[in-house]
């Protein structure tokens, strides 16, 4: 049973704002709550299930409210609802995370959902830990973003800052940018510390960051498309400079 | 002005069936078009456009059908109408085209109409001119796909092929797979010529294709996610294998 005023808050959470105040957001379906409650670092607020959902192997001591799928159905923000809906609470990113050593994805003003997203993934599979986005990104935790990250969030920290004062502040950690003017990325070797800065979908990265970039990187065009997606890149350029080689 | 029946017209090319029956399909906004009358490899039947659109440079003869903003978000498949909507004729692959000597793309079954964009215009950037995408693919001339081609469906070949018999039918051009338990793309060099197979969303390459992969090809995976979005995988592999070293 869910009462008018959990569905109205669960509903209210499809708006940053009221997720920023509340400080939690939703994911949904059984494998992305299962990957949550595994990896423990984003805490569940409450699990509204349907009798079909199995429970978590992960964490057999959460009782779901138990729920109709009408009542799923009215609270999801999925086309197609799938068995359970939870409410998390925001993770904060470690203030005192080290960025030295690592490689970082640092994001220029992504706006598709479903980039930052694929990205997010992306991160996730090439083993780094934390994404740097400007405050004119998407939000990571809009329920577009949570859904097509399938989990990847739970391992990735997002940081959510002002880039070029960010950048200033971790100097000489060098800042490879994604540019069309760069050296190919067949050139460069593994980058084990480093940010590497993906640009707005349209307009690329801003000139202020692009000025303050180390080394420049290009995707070498062979044929004659515009451009490539924005996340299509990122997987290109961040599998170039993590991968062994040979 | 547009008639009851082109607007009823139209709108039906948004089903295969009818792209299929009537043969041809719908492309909209001024970059989109202007790409496609430029590389005249697709013929426009009818061209409908607000006062705003500035004609067509490559094209200037092209006198399109005056329609009003009203008009045209009857008729378009976009949420935000972008001044120019075209009917053009659909492409009929080259049956002499010559798979040999060259690199090839093959969708086993690539679903989302966005993925399916994407891996085009990967195509398109990388200098392929030519996917073979499997009967069960999403349709290529999907008003979703043409839109997230932006352009480059202008410059690649789709096929729809029985893909075994078509793999059988061309051997011995090596078929080269994406799997989870190939070798590393970074123990590949470039790929001048052969059919590179990219699977089902959640399925992968189905069993009988893998069964005449001549090598399977893998993307490294350092951290934990538990995949990645086809298109990413088809923009690293392709990457990889193009791109010249050094």
């Amino acid at each position: 049973m869910i009462t008018k005023a959990q569905a109205k808050y669960i509903q209210s959470l499809s708006d940053k704002k009221f997720r920023t105040e509340m400080r939690c957001f939703v994911a949904e379906g059984p494998k992305i709550i299962n990957e949550f409650l595994e990896e423990k670092s984003v805490e569940p607020i409450a699990v509204y299930a349907t009798e079909e959902w199995g429970g978590s192997p992960a964490n057999a001591d959460l009782t779901p409210v138990l729920i109709t799928k009408r009542e799923l159905e009215n609270i999801s923000f999925l086309s197609t609802p799938n068995q359970v809906l939870g409410v998390f609470k925001l993770p904060v990113p470690d203030p005192s995370y080290d960025f030295w050593g690592k490689l970082t994805l640092v994001l220029d003003g992504i706006q598709d959902p479903g980039n930052l997203g694929t990205i997010i993934r992306i991160a996730d599979w090439f083993g780094i830990k934390a994404i740097v986005a400007s405050k004119d990104s998407a939000d990571a935790y809009n329920p577009k973003v949570v859904q097509s990250t399938m989990g990847s969030l739970a391992r990735v920290q997002i940081f959510s800052e002002d880039l070029v004062a960010f950048l200033h502040n971790h100097r000489p950690i060098p800042i490879l940018a994604a540019a069309l003017d760069g050296i190919s990325l067949a050139k460069i070797g593994r980058v084990k510390e480093g940010f590497l800065v993906i640009g707005n979908e349209s307009k690329g990265i801003s000139t202020e960051i692009l000025e303050l970039a180390t080394q420049k990187l290009t995707i070498p065009k062979i044929g004659k498309a515009e451009s490539l997606n924005a996340g299509v890149a990122a997987g290109i350029l961040v599998s170039a400079i993590t991968i062994p080689k040979g």
